[in-house]
């Protein structure tokens, strides 16, 4: 069976079904509007991301339930690139009429875990017929109160830089999955990702950060999107970067290629923030709580550059900053 | 010069340009997440709508200006329909990197002109490359008290059914359209319809309608919904049906086929609405004062289903309802 046999409303129906009632939702699927509660004396945190296929993803390397899980992560995580903490969602989906319903079911059970683990509720959406590909957009709405959302324009010169998890892992594994591999820690971080919305919460909710963003593009182009808002510089230290024994290990010799992975790879989905030195201390108790590891890799500065100094003290030719799309 | 030699982050500045600050903006386009301040008290109403290149809009028949306006207004009908304010929205574009310069300009210039006429903001949004046709989701965010929510499952028994202008243009518009005829009122209707915004909150804030929806799948679809919401039936008079002077000149003799345009065409963007018979008159008046015609086509019933009663009081034998995705 497939969605053509379903007809739109069928489809709507069934995606309802699978849907529990959330926190907060006062009319959910199936009106011409969501309807919510917003918490008093919060802010409104919206933020929506489209995935296309063969541009953002390619359904011969990926399965529909962490194609869900993805095309929800990758928004959440942009709340918490905000401090904020995710409540609901919207899903829109344009699919080909002889999409099967299994592959439905599944992305829509991979979206819905990813939810569940984040406790963020789906309350709308769109679904119509594409005669291309099939094209995701996802609308996540959190929140948080004034004083602790989190932009990218507050870093300060002197300032540290820091990052949490490891880089390149998932640039490294869209390189494996398209030679083949599947199954291993880097193939794994590519197709599901997992956003940092508890440290992104924790770190704002003890007022760290001066400025933060998650690793999309890439560390390169997403730190220089703090700078240019900030503006300010940064000196980054490469042997600081921190890298998974896993890539570690299919990098050996760490040649021009694959720190590029970690500098401008993109899709890490870690937070990459700013904040007082005074403060290092505090940031490691807090994600050390988390299980989550975070490292200093540099110090904004006065200038408007962005340095990456090697470990021999000389500069690195930065070639490539990160993703661009249309470029 | 198109969208290629601009990039992502040179469009995405250069939409940002054009936006003027909205009330209730702290963090616009530019950030991880757009942040508003929601009015203390009132419920948050978020709607979202694709429209996908070849089956929402074909660029041989409509110009960008208007598919901007119109990928805005039917986002904005929703939130009419629930008696909202609109009050933010987001943008999602993919488009291929062949896309003109001339052509992004265009649109956005018919969607701020309509997000102008309503007093909405562009807070946020995406913007990535197709290797398809066009792909627009738009998110719209709204504001309404608790009390004032109208939803689509309160028609009660003996509520009549009104709704708003004229039906039928729409969809005459796409069949002119598609035999070569240009700017005439059903063709403009088709392309840029105008969304009852005003009427909704009017309508709402006076307490009046017990469900409401948009007219954009055809009239008997969407009573439909309110009907299975409501869990009611329906009757009613197909003499009723408010048609324009220019719909019933270029229908003279009403075949059914032309019935079938203003009962089942869609995209009339009017809005459907239930109300107990005794507020008719406050209707009338309400809408009069906002220029925008009302007429009562019908009455809730005990039963679940819906009757189209003839001028000769036989039965109207409905064949098609609405528009279906992938039906």
């Amino acid at each position: 069976m497939n969605v053509g046999n379903l007809g739109e409303f069928g489809l709507i129906s069934r995606i309802a079904g699978q849907v529990k009632p959330g926190a907060g939702v006062e009319v959910g699927i199936g009106d011409d509007a969501a309807v919510t509660s917003p918490t008093a004396g919060s802010l409104t945190l919206t933020t929506t991301d489209m995935l296309v296929e063969d541009i953002h993803f390619d359904l011969s390397l990926c399965d529909p339930i962490t194609l869900g899980r993805k095309s929800l992560s990758v928004n959440l995580s942009d709340i918490a690139a905000m401090g904020g903490e995710p409540r609901h969602f919207l899903l829109s989906m344009a699919v080909p009429s002889c999409t099967s319903l299994e592959f439905i079911d599944d992305f829509i059970r991979g979206t819905l875990s990813m939810a569940d683990q984040f406790g963020v509720s789906l309350i709308g959406g769109d679904t119509c017929s594409s005669k291309g590909g099939i094209v995701i957009s996802i609308t996540v709405i959190g929140e948080q109160v004034p004083e602790r959302v989190v932009r990218r324009s507050g870093a300060t010169p002197g300032d540290l830089v820091f990052v949490t998890g490891t880089l390149g892992d998932s640039a490294l594994g869209l390189e494996l999955l398209k030679k083949g591999e599947r199954g291993c820690r880097a193939t794994d971080r590519h197709l599901d990702p997992c956003p940092r919305v508890r440290e992104g919460v924790a770190l704002a909710e003890a007022g760290i950060p001066t400025a933060m963003i998650d690793v999309s593009d890439g560390l390169l182009a997403d730190l220089g999107h703090i700078l240019e808002q900030s503006a300010a510089g940064a000196r980054l230290e490469l042997d600081k970067i921190p890298l998974s024994s896993f890539f570690r290990e299919r990098c050996r010799t760490l040649c021009d290629q694959s720190i590029s992975l970690a500098l401008a790879g993109g899709e890490d989905y870690e937070l990459l923030f700013t904040a007082p030195a005074s403060r290092k201390q505090e940031i490691s108790a807090i994600l050390q709580r988390l299980g989550t590891p975070v490292t200093a890799i540099g110090e904004i500065t006065d200038g408007r550059r962005l340095h990456v100094i090697s470990g021999d003290g000389s500069e690195y030719r930065i070639t490539k900053r990160g993703f661009n799309h249309f470029a």
